[in-house]
């Protein structure tokens, strides 16, 4: 082969640009592939943490940038900026010709990427398919999984779901998730070797990170819209009355971002809790440092599922935003109610690290779907297998 | 129930509303429904036999209609007439607030009622999922499956899929295609009781109704855009040298529309074939008296599929469109070579009337549908069953 | 005539809206007038204050709501914000049909409406044309006068500048402005009847209205986007050094709002500014006697120019945002240096109110311009008068 | 200057192209330019007689194609394709960089060019501004202005008129047209050296060029759109009555397009008149020496006015399309009335060629163009002059 494969990958938020950074960095060094690099939605803005910050640090190219969120969050905005997607990178595609199109996982505007590329016959890869949680995601995960040639799954059940949608086997691998990649390096020198709240300021209570802390990330639901504000405050009080030294993250745009976000808000302006600091964001390594050494991450977070297991976090996850996703024993589950929360903190904190598991990867992920890609025979025509 | 569920179908192109029309009339009868349309894409324009026109003589309101289809006939057109189409779509049904919209098969755009309204948790109605074909079309059609929330399929090997799909069986119902419920109609009265070339003019030869004759419909398919114009003149040369009385049908709008059209336009100019005379559009039933009195239909049509099996009218199906769809008696399946598809249809020519197949419903399928859509408990929320 | 005018205004910003209430008002309330009221783009979002709540709240009925603007707080997103409008608005005044559009001011996206019914051939109604800024919407407001048919400005230079560029004389009025209106109704009961605080809450420290206090009103001027923040952070230097009782009002969307929001943010986290109180918008009324109760308008509002120098309220106009709007004897301009806000503020405190002007009007202007859309013979085809 | 000038062109249309192309010429060879050239609208749609190919055929590179023509041939979908233009186009121009822009003359979609660059502050550049025509061009045209920072008339009274609009004297030029530069260069040597059919096939009658001929060019006025079709009929009643050998232009894309179109097919369908061919386009040269070498040009084309003034080939000028233009000896004008157009072409026909004028020129326009801008301190910021 002369020519290299050209790989597109489009990054629409923040969380996915930490989850495939070990991909891209295994496309952008294999030999035989060429990586193009689309930086989209979210991952573009200010109030949600700018990934595109990190993608530049990191030392990736950036081809091409699109604007396409809608204000207004609500689901007509959700529905609109998809569509909006859809038409900006139809131009993109049109104008970079990729051999194939990367779209990674659930997001809503993530088939946005999934139909720019298949409607113009290029091949298109989908990461994490055939998961199940149980909201709009849900729909979208699968839609994706339709309009894909070739699925990289995390999990041995992801990959049987997928196959029993119809997909044919010589494009379904099972290679655990990319995000656990950045999680074996960390593992290596686990130390954490800054101050979080020297390095990224956020804003809240003086927390000192020498002292046992937990990590909270509770994103909104999606379907569950009207509820993001009330849930959260359960949270938040709880984690006040606890008192333990807490980092709190922001979370991520989506339909009532602003209802989880109002809800941090209008708490700390009342209450100013003495014990927890908020932050927009970290460097993925960062964030993984900070991580190993808390005591327990509480939320809704995926990285509760799946870095959290490998590393052998403890994890309350609250609601049924990670429904049925496939779980390690570092987590305990718990609904959206006061009493259970505080109880299910209680105990994660008196737990010992739960012992590792690799049910979502060992840490190569990025380089084996980079190797696939460079050897798997490329199309854009298929059949329902049954 | 005092209210009545508000059932918005999204109609957006000639075939489509054939298809539907008597679920239409069906859910506009309904005592407990009421019907909501949109016209929108190809369906409102004048080059592609602009099927409005024949909605609102049939006595159908039209509560909006969307402009979305982009110039250009080319595969980044089409995905972008299906960005915009997300983007109209949504203030649609945010203005009509429907209990449930309603869209059709696996056309490209059909994609964007999906989104349009499962993004905006409006539960979404399928018909005609689970079938196979091959091209963008396949993939179109199972992402709508997985966006879909109820499943109107039109056989028994479509049913199956859906729930291999991981639909759940409470919400997938065969009730046969509502396509079928016209050719019942008309196979109670079948007399070709008007004449083509007085009523609807078209170009071309003289042709005689009253001698024995064939018609032609002939699509360009998606995936083998540049291969239209030469598909399309292989037939042409065959049915000019048979000789036999031929109505033919301009194709529906597509990328590649003009690759057939201009073969069609091109072959007219140079060799003026002295028995094919060229239509744009018909009336349903008119089309259908035309077909069930004609010898034989030609071409790759799912009319040849559906309607044909049921009127038990011979067809020479050329090409991979309708691949894998499930199939009466009545079809000879042939590639795109000028000796199979004469041999084909001179076999059929002297073929007597086939055996009619009910695989695709018994003529009630529309109120069947309505019936269900009245009763059944509506939700937007769906998990895969394993 | 037997059937009224559809008149259709579109609303895209909270000032736009309070500038046009009487106007809307008297619209509705005429025999021979219907008001179609589309709120669109900023108006409708939290984060800019929603007008559509004020607006609802003030009875009346909104015939469409459109969601229009990107994210991005750069000029690529007003662009587009600006197209996406164009495309939404288009399909508004298809479904609507009114007779004509009203488009307000010179805001970016206020071509949108301008285009969008010109486009269709319906009359465009362009309310305060003529006046002189010096920015990107000095550009939008004389395209807006080239694509309008009827123009409605508010002072004598404004009217000439319009007749200057070639409009007809016939369709170019000085009605005064509407936002006139709205003090002319305060200036009879001008009693501060509320408590702000306890109203509208917003953040800050806790100031006392019944002392002497200052408001102050700051946007960030599209052409200088960077210095958004800085030039903020002047204007708080120097009230906070004052330390007299501040109502301060956050800016409204443009690009580079977030400048300005961010310099407020960072600099409230940072100083606590014990003087100063913080609010998002107020209704109308409310906000006319908080500013006929104040002893000075510090910022670089269009209110400072035009309801006070009606109100005879003091104003220190910061920069170059009203550059060479016609003005009262009310103002003190000052570049953005901090010594040189902070003795224009010091003067205008010990000043005593000024004597009031009607350069912009009388507090008839909804009623006048009401009264001549009735009567005007309506067209959408003109010519330039040169 | 070490970096050359970036002048990024837009061409959104056949004819557009024809009349800038020695300007993009002169940009391209000036030694401190770069010529950036952006393919759009219907200059890219084959049935349009797509420009595309010409453009690369005289050597140019296209940097960006932008697919923006919605389908509909209405003025809803006119004003969707320009607010999608604005869209697409502020992507182009956030990915070129350019530092000017240039839109031309007055089409619908080119206000879309205006404000995509306006709007992020990229210099304007507009050509042929100040003229008089009458439709919604003319609201186009003067809107266009009044978003532009530098002015390239065309003639001494249309630069009166942009100054009057209050631009400021030192950024309008009158140059002349750069259409008269290629009419310039044909002067010099005028034989026809090809076979019109021969070369461009076209439809109808076996037209002899070596006789005497005429030349016509019909194209839809937009706000008078239903009429486009009983138009054109009168112009071929004439035409065929008449019996002198014709080519025949097809109009460019506008809503009506179809209108004037249709007319046309259905008039040949009905009447195959013996004395005409259909073509679809012509290289400008080639058109150039069609029309040089014709008795009469007949129709509402701008060439008429233009080229025709400056070669003297006499005219029939029909409708209101071109009123007010600035007109030489070469015209007569005449209502869309059978009588007048046949008198007036009957008329043109024994007149002798007319003496050429140079109203609109000298034939060096481009270079002067280019000259300027590469030249004259280009700025986004301007205030009216009075």
């Amino acid at each position: 082969m002369d020519k290299k494969r050209k790989i597109c990958a489009v990054i629409t938020a923040r969380p996915s640009y930490s989850r495939v950074k070990t991909l891209l960095q295994a496309i952008k060094e294999h030999p035989l592939l060429e990586l193009q690099l689309v930086v989209a939605g979210s991952a573009l803005l200010d109030r949600y943490g700018s990934a595109v910050d990190f993608i530049k640090k990191d030392g990736f190219i950036i081809n091409e940038k699109v604007f396409m969120v809608l204000e207004g969050e609500n689901k007509t905005a959700m529905a609109k900026t998809t569509g909006l997607g859809v038409m900006e990178l139809s131009n993109v595609f049109y104008n970079l010709e990729p051999d194939a199109v990367l779209t990674i996982a659930d997001r809503f505007e993530t088939i946005a990427t999934s139909i720019a590329a298949a409607y113009q016959n290029i091949p298109l890869i989908h990461l994490q398919g055939g998961e199940v949680t149980g909201n709009i995601d849900e729909k979208v995960r699968h839609a994706n999984t339709k309009l894909a040639d070739i699925h990289f799954v995390t999990s041995e059940d992801a990959k049987e779901r997928v196959l029993k949608m119809g997909e044919d086997e010589n494009y379904v691998f099972n290679t655990g998730c990319p995000s656990i990649d950045l999680a074996a390096t960390i593992l290596k020198n686990p130390t954490l070797d800054y101050d979080p709240i020297q390095k990224y300021g956020g804003v809240g209570a003086d927390v000192d990170p020498s002292k046992d802390y937990i990590v909270v990330m509770q994103h909104p639901v999606t379907t569950e819209y009207n509820e993001a504000k009330k849930d959260v405050l359960k949270t938040l009080e709880v984690v006040d009355a606890l008192g333990i030294p807490t980092f709190w993250f922001w979370p991520n745009v989506d339909a009532g971002a602003d209802g989880t976000s109002n809800g941090i808000r209008s708490y700390r302006e009342k209450h100013q809790p003495k014990n927890i600091r908020f932050f927009k964001n970290m460097e993925p390594f960062d964030f993984l440092r900070l991580l190993i050494n808390s005591k327990c991450l509480v939320g809704n977070s995926s990285v509760g599922i799946r870095e959290c297991s490998f590393l052998g976090v403890p994890v309350v996850n609250i609601g049924t935003r990670q429904n049925k996703r496939l779980r390690g024993d570092n987590i305990i589950d718990v609904p959206y109610e006061v009493e259970a929360i505080k109880e299910a903190i209680s105990e994660q904190l008196t737990n010992p690290k739960n012992k590792q598991s690799s049910i979502y990867g060992n840490g190569d992920s990025g380089v084996k779907i980079a190797e696939i890609l460079s050897e798997i025979t490329l199309r854009f025509h298929k059949t329902i297998t049954y």
